[in-house]
């Protein structure tokens, strides 16, 4: 399809469309769904030492801010939690770390990474108490 | 650009290019770690009343599955937990909901969506215990 092609294709399904490397616009619900299937999700929630420390949670958000650089990082969130309020909601974490990976090898090469390893000298000492959850496609 | 002058810049940076609605291949560590920033991060984990039977889950998996189709959802991950196993890892749930939403508004939407209050119906049989952590980009 040459760009003309491509133009009206666009102008044709009256989808705002960005071709660019994230490209989510043009994406259907399907491809849109699609995006973590088969991935490895790594989700981490932190419990600080000192949890009302507002420089204690910025100096772990900017440790895994310098993590995102780890090579087999696909996709990565920091979070804090949501204004959610339900019973059914732990909300009792100060920071949440959101990591997807292409598979379980990727996951592996990201626990030995020097820059895991350097995250993980340099912030420990911040937590008390950390949960991760690993998950892969349901079949 | 033009299609011609686009095949040259992908050619010369020696990457695998998919010129598609989700074209991961082009994008730089950055724009990919992008992906998920300012998302509002759902993440549920059911624990189900019989833990070994393979027909309830298999049953949680579809109503999951059907839930997909929920207008709101940017990308879902229906998992179940992976062969890691360390001291911090929680894998005593048997299937997890990983949805990404545009915002905190659009999460809302989508919990009284009439196929969530569907999925709610003909599931919520088949859980004894469900923990969500709701996330948001930390500052």
């Amino acid at each position: 399809m040459d760009t003309q092609s491509r133009r009206e294709f666009i102008s044709s399904t009256g989808k705002l469309t960005i071709m660019s490397g994230l490209g989510l616009g043009a994406a259907s619900l399907e491809e849109e769904t699609a995006q973590l299937r088969n991935k490895f999700i790594h989700h981490v929630f932190f419990w600080l030492k000192n949890p009302d420390s507002q420089e204690d949670k910025q100096k772990l958000i900017a440790g895994l801010q310098r993590l995102t650089k780890a090579k087999t990082i696909e996709s990565a969130h920091i979070g804090v939690p949501a204004a959610t309020n339900r019973e059914v909601i732990e909300r009792s974490y100060q920071v949440s770390w959101l990591l997807v990976f292409k598979n379980d090898a990727d996951q592996e090469v990201y626990q030995s990474d020097p820059i895991h390893l350097k995250f993980i000298e340099e912030c420990s000492m911040l937590w008390e108490k950390v949960v991760v959850y690993d998950s892969v496609q349901a079949k």
